[in-house]
């Protein structure tokens, strides 16, 4: 068993053996075994302070729990820890022990140990959730007890991420709202990222999706670490821009923690990128010191103004001008500057160990060392003062309607899958710029594809920012695996959006049509959905009429989402809509079809006596999806190969002419442009054709958060770039 | 060797041939073998008037000849078909009999047997043409001379077919001028359909071409039985409207002998279709009673007017509702009206039977029963008397030159392949109506693809049905084998067409532009070839300036036929054309294109300060190459697939979607059509889209001439229905 030095320790040890072992040598029916022997022993050796009861746990031996001394040993807790056997028996998950204990011995489950940890907090930190459902069996105190730490069993599990442990507790009716010394178990779970947990929480008790921390008065948002735990709490309703008793938002804290992928899903779910927390800080403000170019990008083109001051009158600009690393310094100001960002002196000409200062005040330290003063006559800054405040409107009208206007307003949305983030982009600046909704803008609408489910989101009132948010939520989802996709997802955004059993006519203003391609004949023919009744047509019919196909539906009877699904059938990338593909077949940039439609629509009312109700069209804007950039073809010949090289140079020919002819029957710039331009010019249209040349080529189906929110970024650049063009069209847009 | 039953008939044989035998024994080295003796008796008793030279060369011992009994002999003719042995020798093919005849025996080459026949008529009946090359080294009045049946050796050979023998003969200088008893031996070629014969006499003596048979005074054309035959004599020159003695031109033969094929030849050559024969009847008089619908249309859509009246006063028409057979009569009727035929009273009211009677004078007999006469009243007759000389221009006027208009006229010319035919046919009804060439109608004419190669040839000033002679010719050659096509002849013909060093700017009016697709770059570019000088561009570039891309060629510079190549540059159809691929994967419909082209013009010659010089647009004209019917399609789907059927099912669907998308691309009709009327509309341009209904799909490389011909009856029906429209266009095209 072991051996022993001196005959003097021998004596101590016999005299603590001969009190320990008796029960064991008592309560068993059979000689001990050699090896329970030696168990024994080791265990007396190294927990001296362990009752007999303790040991009877650790060695699990059932028939010691009906011996008398182990029974009146049950509650004790005279040992270093100051547990009890039922600790120790909840921390091994032995239940056949437990159950022992608590029947035969009475324990008790509400008894805490030197931690202040009852068998809960215990059987939490095992691994066996049975051994927590017998313990849950009986009700008791134990159960949302706090521990030395302040943390009930509950905390416990959610920050181990013991998701089976959580579901055992909460089916117990453990509390979810205990409040604990970093707040709520659901903090717990927000900060170690367990979004399991989290979710069990909130299924029971949905207040806690709220719930504030009493350090910082944070809900759980602003303890997410990762883009999912903040997406789960956002999809669960939660508030994007609660804030913090320093008055940040989540958004602030995940910028503050360099957590870009957070920042992605709050700014998506709507978070305000202009809200200002401590000390008037936009996340803006604190990003300029994160020295990460794509959270910044993210947060301007979400929204985030480049020369909002903080309470200290600092603009973010001038807080980059103050970085000590050189080249990023000069690249956040070349960043700022691209988008019109304004330099602004502080309010208070205080010295300058204040300013610097103001950043230290933030709950969470920047660990950084402080840039030394510089000068105010540093040429970054000299630059950046002439740079006009282009992106501030120059005046705020109130909404007007079309009653008053005596002409037309046309609004043409390319198609190009998840690129109409880029008109989203642009109509958001239009309607910052002209203060005026889009829907109020314009009296007839034309969409393709993703145009055409913008336009239908114009018609039906939702903001593009939101739009934007959807977007990029759903991009994930709608294109998920590979090509074909399954439309369920995009089916059923659609139906969220603008209600499974909503008609084309419902909503009449502004008008607005999508285009599709019938495509159960050939040549295929392009169909307008409308929610307005069709012109009539008074010219022959291109072909004599097929009986054999169906007539379109009525708008009084479309359903629009529907019509949106049909809109956007990209073939090859969706399945078709019944016999509708994508209309960008036929007129992915929808303006020559759409004037046509108009000056039909207008021939139609003037034939039917209703000339005075008749507009000209005066103002035509085409917003584009993005232009990719040109790249040289190398090969696109097809012919009869006389040797494997000229095999591989055939194929490789067919593959370049099949995308060639893609390419020249979707392209939404290029002809299409040069025709509409010319066709306004001589009717005496003013013509804005908006479409960003955008760095790389970006798919339909891109989903990367990084290349999208670089698309938007080059669409702001551009905006910047034409803002006087843009001042033109506010002007336009808004004169009588 | 043989047995006689009669001894009397023993002892004159024996007589004979004791008298016959002597000479092969006497002159053989060797005794006489029982087989030469076998074969020698059977010819004794087989040819009994034979004399022994004729036995010698039959036999074909060559020592023979040397014996002085059968060199006697060597001239002798008396015998039943009066021929000599050389004549035999000839016939039977064996030149070295004939060199011993000839040689030895002194056998004369000019003396005929009783059908006026000379050696040289027999070496053509035989197999060997050496043995008329032997006979040609000696000059020989033989050579030339006319047997009873009045033809000359040569006249024998064409006759039949022996191309060997003609050369030999036209190497020995036989005369192709010898006048025979039915013309000239290129005329029996002719009617025997030897072409390489009648290709050598060309080639010996190409004033053949021309000549004239003694009985009909018909031309080698005339009797061409065969669409290769005719085509072989109008490659080489000869005059497609030679006429007969008779006033009837070859097409009047083909057409009485009711050759289809040698009809298309003809008129695709440039034969008048409407050409006065004998009786002053057209072809078409006398296809009425061919029964051969092909026939009629084609030669209506060629050029042949459907109320010529005959000698008789009588029409196409009138001569159709005589016709018995009363299912013919109405179909013919019918078909007539379709294109406007008039129907005119006979100028001479003489009775039936004259009437009946015109049609036997014709030289060939109709050999069909003659229709019994009819009443005026029939009912066809009556309502055909009523229908409007549409065909007919309404006045004349002389050729105008543009600076007279104020306002610029636009032509535009779609892509489509051979079925640019079908802009032929509009064409050439707007010429016949206006009385004014197309050149001078317009001002602008814009064109993709076939009708880019069109729009030159307006240019260059020639005519359209020249175009379509040659676009029927040059179909078969430029559309060989399978696709790709090599390029070879669609080069060789634009080369010849437009000349092979010709620039663009050499011929400045009317001012001409060709789409094409400039290829080497993606997204591709619309690249105008032009006759003038493009417009500066105001407008931002599309791209960034590409350093790589090489800038298109100076209009100077440009050659005509390699910009006709590039904008006809079909994919998979014929090879790129260095960059450039057909201008129909971006602008197959070039109306839109042009008008914004010269919008842009317009406006730099605005810029420029030369706004004197503007005119505006006042009428577009924009012809198609025919709208193939709508047909159903069942399926587009691609999708992945999850058995073998569904398998099948989306290969079909991508297959589908293939053609769909290449359609969506390159459809000249439907909404460049809906487009382009809009804008004319808005702009207060008159606008005339002419695109006949076909009833059958017709593919860009059809060869077919049935199906071409009835393409282009279409053509003419839809021209019938649509003359309000044409006239309406006929008056706008020809007001100051």
């Amino acid at each position: 068993l072991f051996q022993l030095e001196m005959e003097a320790d021998a004596l101590v040890n016999f005299q603590h053996y001969s009190s320990q072992l008796p029960p064991f040598y008592e309560s068993s029916c059979h000689i001990l075994h050699v090896e329970v022997l030696q168990q024994l022993t080791d265990l007396i050796r190294n927990h001296p302070s362990w009752s007999v009861a303790h040991l009877a746990v650790e060695l699990g031996i059932r028939e010691c729990f009906h011996h008398s001394r182990i029974i009146s040993c049950a509650n004790n807790r005279e040992n270093e820890e100051g547990c009890t056997p039922l600790h120790l028996a909840c921390r091994k998950g032995d239940g056949e022990i437990l159950v022992e204990l608590v029947q035969y011995c009475h324990a008790q489950m509400d008894v805490t140990d030197n931690n202040g940890e009852t068998a809960f907090h215990y059987a939490v930190q095992g691994d066996n959730a049975q051994v927590l459902q017998l313990l849950g069996k009986n009700a008791s105190a134990g159960l949302n007890r706090v521990n030395n730490q302040g943390q009930t069993p509950l905390h416990l599990a959610c920050q181990m991420g013991k998701q089976e442990m959580v579901r055992v507790l909460l089916l117990c009716n453990a509390r979810c709202n205990v409040m604990g010394s970093a707040g709520y178990p659901i903090h717990a779970a927000m900060k170690f990222s367990h979004k399991g947990c989290a979710e069990m929480i909130i299924s029971m008790d949905s207040n806690q999706i709220h719930s504030k921390d009493p350090r910082y008065g944070a809900s759980p948002l602003h303890w997410a670490k990762t883009a999912e735990m903040a997406r789960m709490l956002l999809k669960r309703g939660c508030d994007v821009n609660n804030t913090s008793s320093s008055g940040n938002t989540a958004l602030h804290v995940a910028v503050m923690r360099n957590r870009f992928d957070c920042v992605m899903v709050l700014l998506t779910y709507g978070a305000n990128a202009d809200a200002r927390g401590e000390h008037g800080n936009t996340p803006l403000h604190l990003a300029m010191s994160k020295d990460n170019v794509e959270m910044i990008k993210a947060l301007i083109v979400f929204g985030a103004e480049v020369d909002t001051p903080n309470d200290f009158g600092e603009t973010p600009a001038f807080i980059a001008s103050k970085i000590s690393k050189l080249v990023t310094r000069k690249t956040l100001l070349t960043l700022l500057r691209t988008v019109g960002a304004d330099y602004r002196l502080p309010v208070t000409q205080g010295p300058p160990s204040e300013q610097c200062s103001s950043t230290t005040h933030h709950s969470f330290s920047l660990e950084r060392s402080q840039p030394p003063p510089i000068s105010l006559n540093n040429l970054e800054l000299q630059d950046i003062v002439h740079i006009s405040r282009s992106r501030k409107p120059a005046f705020i009208l109130s909404s007007m309607r079309d009653e008053k206007r005596t002409h037309d307003h046309l609004l043409c949305l390319d198609g190009g899958g998840v690129k109409g983030l880029v008109i989203i982009q642009l109509l958001i600046a239009i309607e910052k710029a002209s203060g005026v909704a889009t829907k109020d803008l314009f009296d007839w609408v034309a969409g393709t594809s993703t145009g055409g489910i913008l336009a239908l989101a114009i018609l039906h009132s939702k903001s593009m920012a939101y739009m934007r948010g959807v977007y990029f939520r759903m991009k994930d989802e709608v294109f998920r695996g590979s090509r074909p996709y399954e439309s369920g997802p995009l089916e059923e955004f659609l139906k969220r959006e603008f209600g499974e059993h909503t008609k084309m006519t419902d909503v009449k203003k502004p008008k607005v049509m999508l285009t599709g391609t019938l495509s159960d004949r050939q040549p295929a023919e392009l169909h307008l959905f409308r929610n307005y009744e069709a012109p009539e047509s008074v010219r022959e019919p291109r072909f004599s009429q097929n009986i054999n196909l169906k007539p379109p539906t009525q708008p009084s009877e479309q359903l629009v989402w529907r019509a949106a699904r049909s809109s956007g059938a990209a073939p090859t990338y969706f399945r078709p809509n019944g016999r509708f593909l994508d209309g960008g077949l036929l007129a992915n940039n929808p303006t020559l079809d759409a004037m046509t439609e108009i000056h039909e629509y207008n021939q139609d009312m003037i034939r039917k006596g209703q000339e005075s109700k008749v507009k000209k069209l005066s103002i035509v804007v085409s917003l584009g999806t993005g232009r990719s950039p040109q790249v040289p073809v190398t090969c696109v010949d097809v012919f009869r190969p006389s040797n494997p090289w000229e095999l591989a140079k055939t194929v490789f020919g067919a593959k370049e002419l099949g995308k060639m002819v893609v390419d020249c029957c979707t392209d939404p710039d290029g002809r299409a442009v040069d025709r509409a331009r010319a066709w306004c010019e001589m009717v005496g249209i003013q013509y804005f054709r908006l479409n960003p040349q955008l760095g790389t080529d970006i798919m339909l189906d891109e989903i990367n958060d990084t290349v999208l929110v670089n698309a938007l970024w080059e669409t702001e650049v551009y905006i910047h770039e034409h803002r006087e063009q843009f001042q033109k069209l506010i002007q336009l847009l808004l004169a009588p």
